[in-house]
């Protein structure tokens, strides 16, 4: 590398540097040329030219006879529309071979894993939580190494017992499941109340996972819209339970997955009563009710249900370990049968894992832990929103969620958020298409990118490096492909 | 307690404990009357008080002019009848109860649980394996909190499939499926292979959890005799082929639990051949083949497998820990929609047991282990063997496995299985009714015993209780309850 353009790019990572660490904010002026030069000793032009090029790239912005400011584009970033692009042939869609490359990412060492809802690992308590583990061992290691009952092991589940009551949820050590993840979870209270051929209710978009759970289960999709600044609407669950025959209805009511909308507690209330009044079981998935930027946690449907009909999953991975597999399962009046189904699918969680996080709750770790993850994730998710600010083509929207780590980014000017995938993943960064999120294939021009990641140079590249593909793709497109209402559930005809 | 009665016992347990120790075999002469009271230091009479009451419960025996010789009543258990009793009306039984029942005792203190088909603790590697975790968790302690890949840890598997070499399967990495346990791979080979209202063929005995499976999938169930000399018949396998439209056959071929049976390998190769024929995917469960008694390892129906439509489920729950809920599925042909349900049920397995049971194997100690671990099991088995001869009623007939860890009990006079277990229950012990390993309600007369559990007085006691009650409900019955044919499979009429 020639001197010249190393000095200069010295220049430019410095900047780069301080934006990151915080010392540059959206709005400060950045040094005069004049005086970065002298002080990192380089000659004006140098400057001249780093500043030129973070110019083009939209980090910094010349103000006329004020100097160069960092720019506060990610203030600036409109929020996604709520309504979806229109749904396309869905032979045209390979589901689980996509899918299967977005998880793919996941243990990939060499992939930037922004496809995936992680949390960064040194956001996790994982030092901490090993040494409870090998404690464990030490003390308790026959139990460890034995089957724990089907249910769980019964220190722990007074620890979920606990935690629930938190999200106003009552239940008892003997009405608790634990599980292998919140996935199991949701596998166990699917089988539940659905057989095959059932219609379920799932909001839109939704965790792509889910949705592949369905079609495995066999079951039929019917769609109704969650909207990023207000999640679902208590009126689209009366208008599908009205119209159809409904078995049950899935939702994320705390920080959706991708759109990071949270329904209001009141709305909460409002579904748990409209579903009851018609004896349809809520399944909802409470994995980042934990996870509130706000001073308040959200409470869980369950806290709103009367009749057993709640079904509550949830899990321990994205807050503590998720290779730990550590969910649960709170199954309402179809407690019998989730003991059945669990003990017939995977008969008991793994017991050292089970027996670490017991302690660890027990302990009052978890909750020093959240504390400090709560203030620490916001900050990631902010850091995001500015650098897809700053480095996305105009015209992209992104949301702001209030909790949760993901971000739901509708690209500009029509561009595929599966070519974009695929282009990301060339370059070493994996991005989840939004194509996924519905059964539909709808939100084709929408991208999920997990926020959750180390900040540094190397997610600042990433993420400019995502960004020139945006304009890339916005490029390739010569018409934008056309968009139609959602206001009809996107449901089976026949149901 | 009053002093003679001390002594006596003191006596009697004195024989017992030979006897327990092997010091003294089924046959063998115990010490004259004279010559313990003087080794003893009590009287003649205490110590024929004690002879009379061993007489009494049948552990030893006098024969004229020689003396008391220890029973050798173990040898001379027949082998249980091949044909269930008939099929009694389903709604008389609650089979998820009596399921739950059994299960329960898993992880209880309080229970000997001779109910479940477990591996004795102190014949598990449980302190090697927890010290290995130990080092995983100080080594690669972010990893072990971390994802593992959804088909597994890697090393893990590449372990997994030289294992399977052993029996004949060939595999690769990229074919190879982590699971919690084999029940959980026998659930996803289901889900890869039926959909809800197709019929499988099964052997009958068959273990419970597996007909509970099938239940709540939805699946009807066709039966074919498991006899406990000679396991599966091709033939059983052709009829029921040919003359039903069958979507896959689940079997343990090699010790088929619960009565142990050993399908021959040119059987199993037939047997394949016979489904390959028709394209019917089989399900082979083969948890026990690193079990057996003699020097050879029986050979999985994989490795007779030409067209990927095998898929075999196994796990390390029964030689190395339960709790750690480590199992694989080798799914053929089926691999991507295997991988796909993985994924939507539980994600991963948990990573921390994946990466000590991958070092466990690398570093050899499993193949030492099984070395030892073969005889021992052996051992226990022939123990109980001898036990049950001694302390159960004339009439009772029992298996004798060559591998394994249970028994399956045919209980004498008609006796009936559950009101048996209710009983044991009652006095601290648990056993699984021969009631819940048919879907028909077959086998009511029989009882399944694990036989690795810690030998010495406790376990003599129990199988002298559990005696005591198979002589009580002899007691009971009037007279036998009918007993019908086998010829037919009892599957579904409108199959």
């Amino acid at each position: 590398m020639p001197p010249e353009s190393f000095r200069y790019e010295t220049v430019r990572q410095n900047v780069l540097d301080q934006i990151e660490s915080g010392a540059l904010r959206p709005g400060d002026k950045v040094p005069s040329l004049r005086r970065l030069a002298e002080r990192m000793r380089v000659s004006l032009s140098t400057v001249a030219l780093a500043y030129g090029q973070l110019e083009g790239e939209g980090i910094i912005e010349a103000r006329p006879k004020s100097g160069f400011f960092v720019r506060a584009a990610a203030t600036a970033l409109p929020p996604p529309t709520a309504r979806p692009s229109a749904a396309t042939a869905p032979e045209s869609l390979d589901r689980a071979s996509l899918i299967r490359k977005v998880l793919d990412t996941m243990a990939r060492q060499d992939i930037l894993p922004l496809g995936v809802a992680r949390t960064a690992e040194d956001l996790l308590p994982l030092a901490p939580l090993n040494r409870i583990l090998a404690q464990v061992l030490r003390e308790e290691g026959n139990l460890a190494g034995y089957y724990a009952p089907v249910q769980g092991f019964e220190p722990l589940r007074r620890q979920i017992v606990l935690r629930a009551l938190e999200s106003g949820a009552e239940s008892s050590v003997g009405e608790t499941i634990v599980t292998s993840g919140a996935m199991e979870a949701l596998h166990i209270a699917l089988r539940c109340v659905t057989r095959a051929g059932d219609a379920v209710v799932i909001a839109s978009p939704t965790y792509y996972c889910f949705l592949q759970l369905l079609e495995n289960l066999g079951l039929r999709v019917i769609e109704i819209p969650s909207r990023p600044g207000e999640g679902v609407r208590p009126a689209d669950v009366a208008r599908v339970a009205e119209r159809f025959r409904v078995a049950a209805c899935v939702l994320t009511p705390n920080f959706n997955n991708p759109d990071g909308a949270l329904t209001p507690d009141e709305a909460k209330a409002e579904i748990v009563d409209i579903l009851s009044a018609r004896n349809i079981p809520l399944i909802e998935d409470d994995i980042y009710g934990d996870m509130h930027y706000g001073p308040t946690r959200p409470r869980c449907c369950k806290a709103f249900d009367r009749k057993g009909l709640v079904l509550t999953c949830s899990s321990f991975s994205k807050t503590i370990a998720p290779g730990y597999r550590v969910g649960w399962l709170l199954p309402g009046r179809f407690l019998d049968r989730a003991v059945e189904i669990k003990g017939t699918t995977s008969v008991a969680s793994a017991s050292p894992t089970q027996m670490a996080v017991a302690e660890y709750l027990r302990s009052g770790c978890y909750h020093k832990h959240l504390k400090r993850l709560r203030p620490a994730v916001k900050a990631h998710m902010e850091h995001m929103h500015e650098l897809v600010g700053r480095f996305f083509p105009p015209g992209t929207r992104a949301t702001r969620p209030t909790g949760g780590s993901v971000m739901w980014i509708e690209l500009p000017g029509g561009a595929d958020g599966a070519q974009f995938m695929h282009r990301a993943l060339a370059r070493g960064i994996g991005v989840a298409p939004g194509v996924l999120f519905s059964s539909r294939g709808s939100f084709r021009g929408f991208i999920r990118v997990g926020c959750c990641v180390p900040r540094g140079p190397q997610l600042s590249a990433a993420v400019q490096t995502l960004g020139g593909i945006a304009g890339e793709l916005e490029d390739c497109v010569g018409d934008s492909p056309a968009t139609g209402p959602f206001g009809n559930p996107v449901g089976p005809e026949d149901a």
